[in-house]
């Protein structure tokens, strides 16, 4: 693929492989649509000396050069049509063709074929399965689909044709408008990655919005996203989120999704603005598009009507936003403003007979206190009050002190009349106060995602080739699962275990012991093994000069239970205080397209119960570990509360980020789990750990 | 009050106490509202003989009869004007005049002798601070908003009169009409409560819809409305939801509004519908107006494209709906009639191609099965698919199998000519499917109200006598804070406690320990003495030999450590084993509008760090205390999660019920806790107990 692929949507001449003028078909529709188009167009089809007035050329190699080819012959001439595009010269090419991967095995082998043909000859190809791809300043539409778009700042890019077919009829209704679209099809090629990418350096977009159902490439997506988000917001709703949608998704579209878990993790990560729902994706998008961001979350309400107001400071409360508290500048040029009754505290209540002049000279006070990020203005309809006027105010006022306005003139008819002037000004507004204020909270979102400093994942010092023996050796034995035998594992990568070793002779087990302070926990180490305690394979509190004999009981224990059990060995280690500390787990596991998932979060209940963890994609970084904390429910429990002693936060989230190191450099571990992890507040120790690998993949 | 309001919204004169010409004036805008009024009108106003072209009176007394009386005049004389109306035989009076209880204390005052008034002649009286009422069947308008409204069939109270004229601005313009709508005000006489009764005996009315920003009498309002809502569904915006929301709220209306908890359980109990913002409210009442309830929570989605499918699905992955599982039958039948690459199973694809025959085929068949519940057609546009077509297809098809069916027919302009169908049939469409789903979702909470068996609360047979003997003791004795002393507060009301007694007398306690198998704890008891183990007020495992000596040793620390504390005795109970079940903390405060509440949740971090807790408004039925069970994130601990035994749920919702039956029996408990209620497998122990009462309600 080539790095620039903004030859699909503002293309010199545009090729039709397969365009007709038969009715009904979708070759007709493309060249239909591509009437608008500011380039050339030319037709191809062996069959026709003439398309629709268009000059129609037998194949690529003969028609005059062209940089986007739309292919829409038959699934099994496809490959060929692109691998002549590609000789043709052609660096760009939309597959509209259908019959892929979304259709079984034999459709997939051509997917394959398709996508060897792009690499060989270096294509930007979007498809198969596409309904194509539109660009408002060139007059492109290169669709088969009935709408064409308004020009606009948003470009948008759907893994549902449909729904773009149905987003255009809806948003020329709406008078929305957009820079680029683009059905993404079965992505054989080019994915929601490269578009953000190409729509980052594109200066005429303001907002990226996506639909997507799944992600092809994780971790590669996040970190494109990750800067692209530093300036260009991106808007993405991700369905198949809840059990019964991934798994509608996935019938859908012949992909595994992965966990909702990962996907919310990864966003976060990557900074996108995560919408739930279309009415989402679309109010936040506008408010994005055309409101500055705010300075911070503080929101000043300023309303004719109590109760708006106070649906409005609902709407506050439920969102990450915070009332504004104004000072006592404020509050007295408020004072001095309004009449007695008024409310000169958030919400600022300008009364039932405010005119245009008392709502400007409010929203001027508020808007020029530095306590206030943003504002939103609530009128309930009056005789005094023109929405036009107040539209016109909210306009300039925001225009002037450079922060974001969202208004919510709630009515019908009258409303309308405010409508041009507050869409010229990018404001939206809503009836519903909640929506209007929603609108900020996305600006928030974006405003906190623009804050964050990127961290680089930390790179400690590790003992990787230990690591990799260890995990060579399991491997070499033939086991998949391993136990506290990999104990020296986490040591490798500088994670805390109690002091002492899997030993495989009594003697050496007396050694160890004698090297440890107090008693020791003796348990029998074998893959073949799972529930130690169940077969009396764990003795605690063992003096050293039982040691020997308790080596012996063990092993015989073990050969009892199971007579062809793999017994490695006995691990003797320093016996720990649980109850000094609170018990949390660390684990790993590996998403389909996001790669290793790091997973934190207290013990027992915590987990299994509540299900009160927090995930990141690894590696994480150090602030990323830190918010692992800060998700959690129960937090408090490792900070202090109910006079605890508060845990020792650092050494936890330097586990995390050690065990994140771990997996990354080995793909080979697919799950592990360090439980517990005991936390204190003098650091951390892992307790037990279990992990399965994949020896291929060593 | 009469228990007939009727007349307010269906008189046959009305009266404009303060009818004037003056431009500007509200006398003036109510008079103008009444010109659609099928019945007579009147002024009265001494100053005048006439007011825009109605005859005007001096005083009720020389004016024909009137049913209904419209207030505006200046605060000072409303009392003397609606003492006027009650002398002249007038039953309704609507207080439009403002300047009383939002006031202050001198406008509290004036309302009180307002209500007073009322009272003493019968009347119904909405305000004061009110904007009026309107009734559509009679053409009333008696506001001074800028707006009429439509006919319809929901009937709307406000208690933002602002939020009504906006309401009623938008309403006009998307087509959404009203039986009666009024203004509430102060809510100095008839309140939330009344209205609920009024629409509940109203043929015309089908929904009731409220905007409330507090309750005047919580227990009255839940009694009327789960008679109300057992076949007219009630949704309702409680603003002031979130902390700064209540603020905001309670600085509007100068009330105190109860806490979220209690309005959140209260609502339940009632089984109101609860809407969160205003867009809820209008498409929840639209819905329950315009469709026939689910048989089930199986939802179908049929559609012509994957992606909105997918959307649609999540959707009821969010809600309280589940996707419908079809049987054989239901499959066999989509199979024959659609495409082999369509999808047959849940959400059905009728594909992109698809007319109005083929949705309306599957949609025949998910509707006939017995699987399905109701069902959501999501349609892209497409050149096949008329809209508008599909709209009388689902229309049809809704009235035939009598199942609810919503719509997402996802475009603009095409989409508004199907508008007219879909609305004749109260069909609800959204652009966004997750807006069609919750409108699905809000028929099946009404549903689940209406299906649920109201179930008196239990009559426990409990030793009340006794029980007011403790209480009147301890306020005799000047004590406000009880705690152990109080134990039998528990036992008379059946709650189960540790054997044992407090008693005064070293040769009591003795005697008392003889009585118990084993050793026992002492605990020193002292209303003076709150932290007992920080002065070893507690002593554990005394054996019965050292009980006497115990019983000095306690009573000598506790006169050391406060010489003037108030000791009341030793307690001496049985020793109670707490590792044997799991703490739990039954708990009960009094909420200013709904009185006094139960809490149950488990005990320590539950409660304090998770604040996983279940509130449910006294008395509490036998149903209400088992979802007060299911309610809790942490419920799994009681029923055998991570291998514990199952706790006894009967003893727990029993000692629920009984805790609930003492608060009710006595409002002079204010606050009780029972920290913790021991639950194990065999049933549950208080073992501690703390309430605060006020002898005056004694």
């Amino acid at each position: 693929m080539e790095d620039d692929a903004s030859g699909l949507f503002a293309p010199d001449r545009v090729a039709v492989v397969g365009a007709t003028d038969r009715e009904g078909a979708v070759g007709r529709a493309i060249v239909t649509n591509l009437a608008d188009f500011d380039g050339d167009v030319v037709a191809v089809n062996p069959g026709r000396e003439e398309v629709l007035g268009y000059d129609c050329y037998p194949d690529l190699q003969t028609a005059p050069d062209a940089d986007l080819a739309v292919v829409v012959v038959p699934p099994s001439v496809v490959v060929d049509a692109v691998r002549d595009a590609g000789e043709a010269g052609v660096r760009n090419v939309v597959v509209i063709t259908a019959g892929f991967s979304e259709t079984g095995s034999e459709g997939a082998d051509r997917e394959r074929d398709l996508a060897a043909v792009a690499d060989d000859y270096d294509l930007n190809l979007v498809g198969p399965n596409s309904l194509g791809v539109l660009s408002t300043p060139s007059g492109l539409n290169a669709t088969f689909g009935p709408s064409n778009a308004l020009p606009g700042s948003l470009s948008f890019m759907s893994q549902s044709g449909a729904f773009i077919t149905a987003v255009l009829d809806w948003a020329n209704d709406q008078g929305i408008g957009f820079k680029d679209v683009v059905s993404l099809g079965n992505k054989a090629v080019m994915d929601e990655t490269d578009f953000l990418r190409q729509w980052h350096d594109d200066a005429e977009t303001n907002v990226v919005l996506g639909y997507l159902e799944g992600i092809e490439d994780g971790r590669e997506f996040i970190d494109t996203a990750r800067e692209v988000t530093e300036d260009t917001p991106a808007v993405v709703v991700k369905s198949g989120r809840t059990e019964a949608g991934a798994q509608a998704a996935s019938s859908h579209t012949g992909t595994i999704a992965g966990s909702e878990a990962a996907y919310e993790a990864g966003f976060e990560q990557a900074g996108v603005v995560r919408a739930e729902n279309v009415q989402e994706l679309f109010d936040f998008a506008r408010a994005l598009d055309g409101l500055p961001l705010p300075d911070s979350e503080e929101v000043a309400v300023v309303t004719n009507a109590g109760g708006p107001g106070v649906m409005a400071t609902d709407a506050v409360g439920d969102a990450r936003l915070s009332m504004a508290s104004f000072g006592d500048d404020t509050i007295d040029a408020l004072s001095e403003m309004l009449p007695a009754e008024g409310n000169v505290y958030n919400p600022v209540d300008v009364l039932g007979d405010a005119g245009v002049e008392r709502f400007a000279d409010a929203l001027d006070t508020v808007l020029g206190s530095e306590d206030v990020g943003c504002a939103v203005v609530v009128a309930a309809p009056t005789a005094v009050l023109d929405f036009a006027e107040l539209a016109e105010v909210l306009a300039e006022r925001q225009a002037e002190h450079g922060k974001p306005v969202v208004a919510c003139l709630m009515g019908g008819e009258r409303t309308e009349r405010a409508a041009d002037a507050l869409s010229a000004a990018g404001i939206p507004n809503y009836f519903d106060p909640a929506r209007a204020v929603d609108s900020l909270d996305a600006l928030a979102v974006q405003r906190a995602v623009e804050a964050r400093e990127y961290e680089e994942p930390a790179e400690f010092d590790v003992d990787r080739e230990r690591a990799r023996e260890i995990l060579t050796d399991a491997a070499d034995r033939g086991s998949r699962r391993l136990g506290v035998e990999a104990m020296d594992l986490l040591d490798a990568y500088g994670i805390p275990t109690p002091e002492g070793e899997v030993v495989d002779d009594p003697a050496d087990a007396v050694w160890v012991a004698n090297d440890i302070d107090g008693d020791v926990v003796m348990k029998i180490v074998s893959p073949d093994i799972l529930h130690k305690s169940d077969i009396g394979g764990v003795k605690v509190g063992v003096p050293d000069d039982e040691v020997r004999d308790a080596y012996e009981d063990l092993v015989t224990r073990a050969k009892n239970y199971q007579p062809d059990a793999t017994i490695l060995g006995v691990q003797v280690q320093e016996m720990v205080d649980t109850d000094a500390g609170t018990e949390t787990i660390l684990g790993v596991n590996r998403d389909p397209q996001f790669g290793p998932l790091v997973l934190f979060g207290l013990g027992g209940i915590f987990v299994e119960v509540l299900e009160d963890t927090s995930v990141r994609v690894a590696p994480v970084s150090g602030r990323e570990a830190d918010e692992m904390i800060d998700d959690l429910d129960s937090a408090p429990l490792l900070r202090g509360a109910r006079g605890r002693e508060p845990a020792d936060e650092e050494a936890i989230t330097d586990a995390v980020q050690r065990l994140s190191q771990l997996v990354t450099d080995f793909p080979a571990i697919l799950e592990l789990d360090v439980n517990p992890l005991l936390a204190t507040a003098d650091g951390v120790q892992a307790l037990d750990v279990r992990l399965t690998i994949d020896p291929e993949q060593l």
